[in-house]
């Protein structure tokens, strides 16, 4: 790619994901969706005017994941999400289990392989904990307990996430599983997770002493994204996800004293580079895959209606592992619910090994889809009681005048 | 380019900017100067750890420089650039002339052929305004008279030097020079900066109008990098350079009553990319060629050494065309020195088309790193009186102890 290319990609994502997401906004929904819409309508489904595999583009909306992880963690009382561990892991645990039993028995009784039902049951057990906590960024509800414990249960299931791919990744390849192996990308993952947090505890208290004696302006900000992206960086090695890495690394600059500046010199960075996120996922949705009048689709639409619907209620069950009437179970569960990229990472990789045909990639698109487009509205109904911008529902019944005129104006 | 890379190189460009900023920063020297020193460390010449070829390296570097002067655009007053705009442009025109009649009639002299010397006069009427501008930043002088001259004069320099581009670049592939064409680049690029300019002033106020209707929080931050982008995108489609464009985008945004806003927030992103700039134009430069042990390196030194001593006396000269008492000419002249990242650029192009041996592109990067190395310490010298850091010689002589505890502690 050269520079004029990445300007125009970068001015259209930018232009784009503005006009949308204010227009989500001004429809009552959370910013973000307008984010993925403009992401559809630029990408391979739409106008085909960003690639969403063009490599730097790629690497933009994965800085764009890691820093909007690390803000969340900057923001992320530690103590707040111990509490909340056990209801977290819960939910996390029927997170995976229920999604991956229902998408294995559909499949199964749909006739498919045993490998292939595998695969389809471990596509459903993803959660895109981006998505979640844009939505709860952009309705105000990050501080919320619900919050806390999607945050918790999230990361687990990105942990959780990374082992169900090494397992289908070694099915589809080699077609066994080795429980050495499997046992130590566990174990591994977990001591890094803790170790990121306990290391990063004492690495960022030292760091910001450091950065203290230093003269040169903007220490604090580079060194700051330095460091998330070196625990980032060691959550890759270690064979975790990065943003489980600039997640542990924003907790733990969030217990220093300096955190409300790295905070407010983050923001800038994070409107710049999480868009960019946001863009490439819904440029990977193939909307065509939604044309009912194309009889092609049929059976993908059917299939992938079927998943979706399984995909869905998993999840919102998984919400009621909680078992406290003080928290609103119904929106942990949908708060797990979008699949956004991790799902589409799952079924790549068994179309590669050829067990995923592309009719049953084109379902997963679907299922991606529905969830990650289903999510921030259902997040917004279940969290705000009355929503502050405008209901969808009555403004579409409203004469075509008043509904302009409140749309730009408000009023 | 994989994330993992991408992470390792990112990070060793923030430690080693960070690290040798404050280093040259402690050494009474600007912060640039260590970014750059970053540079060669961990680049071609050095331990080879960033590749200043990679192409998301290369981009990210450009959209560095992009968003420098946008910043510098933002915080310039439009009218004090056109106030010394004729002694800009007299600084510009000298500053071109000199340095290629001293580089053409010195290659001539050494024998070398018509076109090759040609060559060699070009490559030396380079201005890096990056640098400078940083310098500029740094010592805090962007304010000051000489630096609007240097600004308005680099910025000429910048749109001089697409045109001597093109005009070596048709002479290298086809030997020959339409002057139907150099007159259409050069109408089209300076019609590109006036129309930027007065298009910019009114698109900006308008732009500032819709963004304080939109409801979703960053739109300015966004709004006004996409504005950047965008009259970069038409500068490098009017033939001109990107960063005159986002510096024409920054004029007209200084201008709107949100000048102060954009500027605060677009602090810790100009922090996070332009050291990528910086890193990148050291580790373009390859030291072995400096080691005098090596005999194949004299005739390289000798060469080199010679055009750099006409390199800096044609800059150095130009500043004396300001004829201005109250302005430091030395300082101008000083100011546009560095060649950087551009006289590689025209060099490149000859080594491309086969009229630059090994040879002389090794004498060119001399050139461009001594004249890029030597104007930070220049700059700061001739236009600040006591320098508020530390003296190099004074320092150098002291005993051990008191250099490393002042080094560290200050004192």
């Amino acid at each position: 790619m050269d520079l004029t290319h990445l300007l125009v990609t970068l001015i259209l994502i930018f232009v784009g994901a503005k006009a949308f997401g204010e227009l989500a906004n001004r429809l009552g929904q959370p910013t973000v969706l307008g984010e993925l819409v403009a992401g559809v309508i630029l990408g391979v489904g739409g106008l085909k005017l960003v690639d969403p595999h063009a490599n730097v583009f790629v690497l933009l909306a994965d800085i764009g994941v890691i820093i909007l992880l690390f803000e969340t963690g900057l923001a992320t009382d530690i103590r707040e999400l111990l509490e909340v561990g056990w209801r977290s892991l819960a939910v996390a645990a029927l997170g995976v289990i229920l999604p991956f039993a229902g998408g294995f028995v559909f499949a199964y009784a749909f006739g498919y392989t045993n490998l292939v039902s595998i695969f389809l049951g471990a596509t459903l057990t993803a959660t895109s904990v981006g998505i979640t906590v844009r939505v709860l960024q952009d309705i105000g509800k990050l501080q919320t307990k619900e919050a806390k414990i999607i945050l918790g249960a999230a990361v687990a299931d990105d942990i959780v996430g990374l082992i169900i791919l090494a397992v289908v990744r070694d099915l589809g390849l080699q077609g066994e599983v080795s429980a050495w192996k499997i046992a130590q990308i566990t174990a591994l993952a977990i001591a890094f997770f803790i170790g990121a947090i306990v290391i990063g505890n004492l690495f960022a208290k030292r760091l910001v002493k450091v950065i203290e004696k230093m003269r040169t302006s903007g220490t604090l900000i580079v060194a700051s994204i330095a460091f998330a992206f070196l625990w980032s960086l060691g959550a890759e090695l270690a064979g975790s996800a990065a943003i489980v890495g600039s997640f542990a690394a924003g907790l733990a600059l969030g217990r220093t004293h300096k955190f409300e500046v790295i905070a407010r010199e983050l923001k800038p960075l994070a409107y710049i580079f999480t868009p960019i996120f946001f863009v490439k996922i819904g440029a990977d949705v193939d909307i065509r895959y939604f044309n009912p009048f194309n009889e092609a689709n049929h059976a993908i639409l059917v299939v992938g209606g079927f998943l979706f619907v399984i995909a869905m209620i998993g999840k919102f069950l998984s919400g009621f592992a909680v078992f406290d009437p003080r928290v609103k179970s119904a929106a942990v569960g949908v708060g797990m619910a979008p699949r956004g990229e991790v799902g589409l990472i799952f079924a790549e990789v068994g179309r590669r090994a050829g067990i995923v045909s592309a009719d049953l990639f084109a379902a997963v698109v679907i299922v991606m889809a529905g969830t990650t487009f289903l999510a921030p509205p259902l997040l917004k109904m279940t969290l705000v009681r009355r929503p502050r911008g405008m209901n969808l529902v009555s403004w579409l019944f409203e004469p075509a005048r008043k509904r302009v005129s409140r749309l730009i104006w408000g009023r």
